[in-house]
């Protein structure tokens, strides 16, 4: 199988990896519940997914709070920020409108300064200008696939890694194409019954992904896969 | 929702419970790997996550075997085999023929005493007198489907709980009708890639099923959900 991803990275083992992280996952496998809308950014019942991170020392002190919890909610909350020049979202992760953008209006879930501070790919099928928020995030609208995102990404990251951010159909897509290196999936006490189902139909196993990491809070299983075969 | 299992509970609070105990799933949500047979009863790399419970104290001195670990993997190999009155288990779990029965000859994976020693209703499209073994175990093959099976466990039982053994497709069966009151899963560091999907498609969030326990071992995370609506 053709992987530019991988002959990169045996040509030159500085190159980034391409990383999952802190991504959800309820018990009976969904990453996000139904119904994803403004209010229900993670569909209904999803927000019960996000405890166990927002508590945490690490992600209270990327939103200006003090205290939290340490840990290992907090080593995994943290190891998501490290060393990344450059993110991948899909279109529902940047925000609730669907189909052709109405107009310039909307600029993603998280105001003014969005906690990225690197260069944000956003899949999508409709073009719009790049967006150039506050902190270094800038929003570019990628309408050519996840490979020339990818791409575009790997270069902005300049040697770091890239971080694919979600939701759950972006993350298959790159999984089905065999470009995520390793993969941090939180497990909650939580059932969400329907939504966005992430690992369905996409036989992981045949792909080389293997279990390297299992551990525990009482709020989340942070469950880490990587592609071992090539 | 007519449900004859729930009014009886209301009526009899001593009557037993329908429950679920150590049911394997990977972290890639299936209950048994591809192409079970005589040689892999729980597919292809499904015994991989057996580990936590055949490394407990519990399941080692239920096979005669001394020492084994204590602690939470433990807690949970014990409490499945506690208040048992009956089992109910499909076809696949009693062996790896399909079809109708060649003979009387397979007697089952546990061999002249198998580790039930109570009645064991067998899930089968074909019938077959039953099968009295050593230990108090007797094999009965129902052929009328979930709902009688159910109702003769629960005679047979006498009080105390039935216990739905697997597989996946039995415990779905019976988690689409609301039979199952209470369900441990033990999540595993096993990516199978295929198999039986346990939770696929059921809406567990509607039917009224929520997470009441969340705790982990090295080896296994230990989820426990339960018929909290009626």
């Amino acid at each position: 199988m053709s992987n530019s991803a991988t002959e990169r990275n045996e040509a030159n083992p500085s190159t980034g990896r391409v990383r999952v992280e802190s991504y959800f996952m309820s018990v009976d496998g969904y990453g996000a519940g139904p119904d994803q809308s403004l209010e229900h950014p993670l569909g209904i019942g999803g927000e019960e997914m996000t405890e166990w991170v927002t508590a945490t020392r690490s992600w209270r002190a990327m939103h200006g709070m003090d205290g939290g919890s340490t840990g290992v909610d907090d080593s995994f909350a943290r190891r998501g920020t490290e060393n990344l020049g450059a993110w991948i979202i899909g279109r529902n992760m940047f925000g609730p409108i669907r189909g052709p953008w109405p107009d310039d209006k909307w600029k993603g879930w998280w105001g003014d300064n969005p906690p990225y501070h690197v260069p944000v790919y956003v899949l999508t099928h409709h073009e719009r200008p790049p967006l150039e928020m506050e902190g270094d995030t800038t929003f570019y609208f990628v309408t050519e696939g996840i490979q020339a995102a990818l791409a575009m990404a790997r270069e902005a990251a300049d040697g770091k890694d890239v971080r694919i951010g979600g939701g759950a159909e972006t993350i298959r897509q790159f999984l089905r194409a065999r470009l995520i290196d390793e993969m941090h999936i939180a497990i909650t006490p939580t059932i969400l019954g329907s939504g966005e189902p992430l690992f369905a139909e996409l036989d992981l196993r045949r792909s080389g992904y293997e279990v390297v990491q299992f551990e525990a809070s009482d709020k989340a299983l942070h469950v880490v896969i990587k592609r071992t075969e090539e």
